[in-house]
């Protein structure tokens, strides 16, 4: 395969970030428990979310603003105006949470770079991706970063275009199979999946995929076997 | 001179924006019109805003939270969460405002794009610009939507390295002389400021700016007599 572009997606690709989201949660759910079981709470928070996914997109902002309609929610508007503020303090914590490289993301940049060019594809609010790139130190590594309002096919011809390549020059690594390999497989792009511990329930989908653009590996080093 | 790239600011520049902002936040001044009069609430909620601007950046989202991070200090934590609730009401009616096109702006347009790459470049959430792009019925004239985070002078130095011209080549039209005109100015390019009568009050800078890379226009139908 004759790879130009490898795009690799941010966000538990690049470094730790669904853990942290977890530990909101947890502290979200903490804050409500008098009102619903953490079952609960956890569906409710999750119908708000993708309700809201059209208007909001992807990131935190919208997240904090979905914890604090699901807390109106459940409550019956009976939370105080201290459980508000608490939401919105999580919230800038989970935005200001450091920034924790994943195993060997530094030894594969190195060596792709000199080889490729390499872009960050990744969904969620540019500020805030910016900033995570920077406190990384992965800046240096990458042509830019592209953030994507939705990563379907459509998206990705997009990008492709955008990056004046061709769909099969096109590479894409990531840890979510329904966002970050899928539909570049189907667009005749290449696919890496490198599966994390933890997925956002909206991400997960059942498959055994298999196809010849497509390889899924257990961890970001053995990407330099693939290219 | 020889523009290549003309990009436009989107906000009060190709369609209405600032207004629906005035319209919301007189909303929200009337909502809380118990705790504080409107003038104090204008310079809590700015004071809100421009201390949140960092880490959230620009767009709706962040103005819902800073609405609700205003009432919640203004009212000393004592706000219903039936005024909570009507803050995110509002903010979602915010996201949801039809989109109204400048006069003469699609004339300008297409006149200028068999002869320039036109592009929009813009703060503010990618979901919420590509929403409004779409609503515009103005998608097909432009090469794409560049959302920057921030609209300083390294911005659009990066901009311009990734369109792959050279400054003096780069045009920027804009309502807003502090984003879209002097930065651009500064690092060589061309800028034709378009004033709009709402400004929001952290983009106001006072100035009698002259230099020969700078217009200033009532309307953008003049754009056509400078390029």
């Amino acid at each position: 395969m004759e790879i130009k572009v490898i795009a690799f997606d941010a966000d538990d690709t690049l470094w730790v970030n669904e853990p942290y989201f977890r530990k909101t949660e947890e502290r979200f759910y903490a804050l409500l428990e008098g009102y619903l079981t953490t079952h609960n709470l956890e569906r409710e928070l999750l119908k708000t979310e993708i309700d809201n996914l059209t208007l909001y997109g992807y990131g935190v902002k919208g997240f904090i603003l979905s914890m604090i309609e699901t807390a109106l929610k459940v409550s019956d508007k009976n939370i105080t105006a201290e459980i508000v503020e608490k939401i919105i303090r999580m919230g800038k914590e989970l935005l200001e949470e450091p920034i924790e490289l994943l195993d060997d993301v530094e030894t594969v940049l190195s060596a792709l770079k000199p080889k490729y060019r390499l872009v960050v594809a990744t969904k969620g609010d540019l500020l805030d991706q910016e900033r995570k790139l920077r406190k990384s130190g992965l800046t240096h590594y990458f042509h830019h970063i592209e953030i994507m309002s939705e990563k379907g096919e459509a998206d990705y011809l997009k990008l492709i275009k955008h990056l004046d390549i061709k769909p099969e020059e096109f590479l894409m690594v990531g840890n979510s199979l329904k966002s970050d390999v899928l539909p570049v497989i189907k667009i005749g792009g290449h696919g890496i999946h490198i599966p994390y511990h933890t997925t956002w329930a909206h991400e997960v989908v059942d498959t055994n995929f298999e196809h010849e653009n497509f390889k899924s590996v257990k961890q970001v080093l053995e990407v330099l076997e693939h290219v």
